[in-house]
């Protein structure tokens, strides 16, 4: 009996996540003021944030841009050797687009594209955050204090991305990147694959990759940020809706992940996610757990349904093709995600 | 300029953790109807339990003895090669016992002692478990129905073992099975390692060494229980003192770890922790916490501090002998944990 | 400058809710084992139960009937001349119906209807809860064991009835029985008394009178149980969705009374909520707040809005009428709770 | 068989609190910033201060002294009358000290002080606070806009003040105030009250007598504040322990009022408490809960045993008498409160 292939373990983590937007002042005040995150560094068009609770000196980069979206989504790697053998199996899919030396707080990164053409990159090494003395934590083992500013965001989490082939692109995640599957769903009998949830880590995903209904190109569907308990995504809609933000969807149990969710928008456009509980895995044969349209149903465990919009809309918002229509006419009801 | 070291990946997780009690049916209520667990099996002088969020058919088992403790602890492989690579290291330190076959929901596995003595074990198959009827849980990604009784403990999280040399065992598990260092207690400027906290996985800890100032050997100094909120922790609190079970210390949160803890004593004797909160760590350079006696204080963030029989208890029980009389008067204000 | 009227204090709080059910053995699964409550006392076709938290012997009476809705509301009144002065009060509006002795639990009642014809009663004399050895708790000034079976309700709060005439209904209460009225949906700019919510102590409401657009007689929209905390909420969730326990909204926040909500059928067909949050009004000369059309929304702050059924089912269940129907029709949209 | 006598309903609830700072300014950052409380007004050496779900425009007011410790307690009555009624009742008891008019936010008030000495006033007329429009919530019934500024208390709840003679304080709050007595600590088989809780509200209590073991004058224990959940309460002690507050004890949980607590000192010098749980009392014959020296215990249902400066610290501060230090030996094992 042959054994199993080895898995590929090279991929440490999700490091940094580029969300381009418009309104750069306003994205600056949601970010820090409502979400509790520390503005760490400004440059040229970008801001550098950080949520609390993150070991690397920043986490999010905020850059001004004609419309919201997602920049660049950078994957850490476990060690220089394991950079190396990914960025050769990416160049291998000829997706690579070469070396970028200068990144705040990062060193030396490779860049390339996803099959649907999403900016990512590689890079190994990474700055530690190191507190300045206003930002000290009295617990010696949290990299920076918790300033109880909003809501207090410990970390990012997560994104999902849309495509037009969800099995291309989490193929190559995959198969150049080492992601494993974590759940999907599958219409048709199993034939249309209209989303697939990855990780690298037992955290339940890393990246999610949701079919385009509208035929856009390289639109983001949500980033996601991880606070401790589900009384944290309570208290954050209380904030969220002191201030004004649409809460789109939540709080409310997803079936897929298990998580306690909450959804607004940015003043940017981007949809935000506020994200606890969920589950981590750890077996190294998970099965990835399916869901035909009948199980998948509103895309909840309980809590109210996730509306029209959470597919309808992602950034940058794009009108419906002729084609996309046609698809989201062939397509069950929603929600898919 | 070398590069670092490649990472050992090859340990999965904690898969098993065996309980020795010397009051198996007291025992069992208190897994049973006080933490929620399930019990899936009984055969010999062993029962065989899961927590409800637990992938594997089983992950406690408790084993009627003479006197408490840990009997064998197993660790998963990510890969049968894995798990070829581990036996090899091991056996080459000349603590290897060999394999044994016939594990109750896990395939064969590989027998060995720590330095210390602690019995442990790898293994790379694993019966995932297949709810029956009654068990089964209305969301799909979830093994096992939440049965809301007791506690309802989500799944296994890590353990505490005392050692006469801390460094040792610590290296060992680092050198031999890949585990990474998070924490560290070290007394005298450095000179001194009171205990050190490691992880194969981002949970913060799967085991920790703690030196045994008794000079018992192959002790357990506690078997944690993961909850996923804060508040599940006060309500066990709540259901221990109702069931008249002593609460040893907490609710509470550490400042090592930053988890927040509840202590209690299973009727067997062994020490339990119900357990949330706490960190993932990703980086692949994470640069271990260290803690001096002032900074490591009375053990806790905030909250009551641990008492002194977090220090001079655990199980089996043994008399101080006249050299750990000595040894702990030599030694700081407790507590070290 | 004339004073104001001197408030009635006379009522106490609210003391025993009679549900009908059609289905008694499942209904009663529904409160002992999801909910959490203790069957104290079985006698004819009627079952009494209580929260672990009710200082009284019972608080809940399920009674076998061809259909669900609300039997009996007790009110406790602060004395015995105070029950006197409501008997008055009660027995002048021509509403009385006269003395009832054999209550469990309770000395005798007043019985009479609301002006809707709700079956209520006033009463002083209350037996205490005395624990049986198996319900002692370990905290002497708790009731009863807290047992961690289910929910783990801990006390009645208020229910919710609908009536063709709301404000008769509301100043019959106010007048009567010295109910003070905390908010209001008022529609066609304060025109139309839409709901009131009303309660004799500090807690929010103990009920509310709501608008019955299906013309119905002396119905039932629901009845609620206080959990204390909002992640008892989320845990209830979790709980009927994985006995199978249709969740018809929530949790969700309530913009009227800021409560954390959950709305579930017991399966003899009464909507049950599980209550916590909310907030308790001290203030002698409270401004009740008053909501119109577009201030009511949906009826929540946050969370998903509630469903149609919430508006349209109540119990027991009638057909629309023609006349219920055009008012149905004359209503803004729904909800209107 | 004579009816008992009607209960005194006339005093609405707690409705302002006065602390002494020597260090007002420093006191002000710990209210406003930590605390999360919003300055509303300043005049001579005083600050007025709310939380956000407080109704009426002040509830706590900050005034600069050479010493800690509680000036006026200001309780509001249900009316005009019953402030005549409560006026004339302490008036005939000698302890009266006359009318106030210009009190900010309030009419004009009735001093007095409890036989101990502390100051009191009644009072009925009270400014409903209206929020600016930077403070106004989005929330139609939230008196003022939920800042999520570090904790943010809800509310006010209760004071502990102590006194050399508890029986008579209590029984001055009895008779001439209506309050009503719901726990009491009772040593030496019930021959020496140490202290009494009451409340003329079903929250459990609004002031606590408790025993003064250093022979003070007129002293504060504690003055406490309500969060709506124990998270809240964990979270405050995140909040507490990164500012460098002392954290006295807790987050533990009492067996006397069940309630969540977190004592830190504000840094006046003042004891103060975040407050949550507890339990509400609606039996208008509520059979006070009495502790002795064993069922007492260590004065917490779990978590830390309160520690010695619990007893022995309370503001202002005062040297032990010799009185006091033999009444102290000659008291079993602290603690008391």
């Amino acid at each position: 009996m042959s054994q199993p292939k080895e898995p590929i373990l090279d991929i440490a983590h999700l490091g940094n996540v580029e969300l381009m937007t418009p309104k750069p002042e306003q994205s600056l005040w949601y970010f820090r003021e409502l979400l509790g995150m520390e503005v760490v560094h400004q440059e040229g068009q970008s801001a550098y944030l950080r949520g609390y609770g993150d070991y690397a000196t920043t986490t999010l980069k905020l850059t001004e841009a004609k419309a919201p979206g997602v920049g660049c989504v950078s994957w850490r790697t476990v060690s220089p050797q394991a950079l190396e053998r990914r960025v050769a199996a990416v160049q291998a899919t000829g997706l690579g687009l070469g070396w970028k030396e200068d990144n705040f707080g990062r060193g030396r990164s490779f860049r390339f594209r996803d099959p649907e053409g999403h900016l990512m990159e590689l890079y190994y090494e990474e700055q530690k955050f190191v507190a300045p003395p206003q930002l000290k934590s009295t617990l010696k083992n949290l990299p920076q204090k918790y300033m109880a500013r909003g809501v207090g965001v410990r970390r990012i989490d997560h994104l999902a991305l849309l495509c037009k082939d969800v099995p291309k692109n989490r193929r190559f995640v995959e198969e150049q990147l080492g992601f494993k599957l974590r759940e999907q769903v599958l219409f048709d009998q199993g034939r249309t694959e209209i989303g697939s949830w990855l990780s690298v880590t037992p955290v339940h995903h890393e990246v999610a990759y949701v079919v385009d209904i509208k035929g856009g190109s390289g639109r983001l569907h949500h980033f996601s940020l991880w606070v401790d308990n589900r009384e944290d995504v309570l208290r954050a809609a209380d904030i969220l809706a002191e201030n004004g933000v649409f809460i789109e969807a939540g709080p409310s149990k997803h079936n897929n992940s298990q998580a306690f969710y909450l959804y607004s928008y940015e003043p940017g456009g981007n949809r935000i996610e506020i994200y606890s509980g969920s589950y981590l895995i750890f077996a190294p044969d998970w099965e990835p757990v399916t869901w035909n349209e009948q199980e998948r149903g509103t895309g909840v465990y309980w809590g109210g349904a996730l509306p029209e919009s959470f597919i309808a809309y992602a950034t940058p918002d794009v009108p419906a093709t002729d084609a996309s229509q046609a698809t989201q006419e062939a397509m069950p009801a929603f929600p898919i995600y």
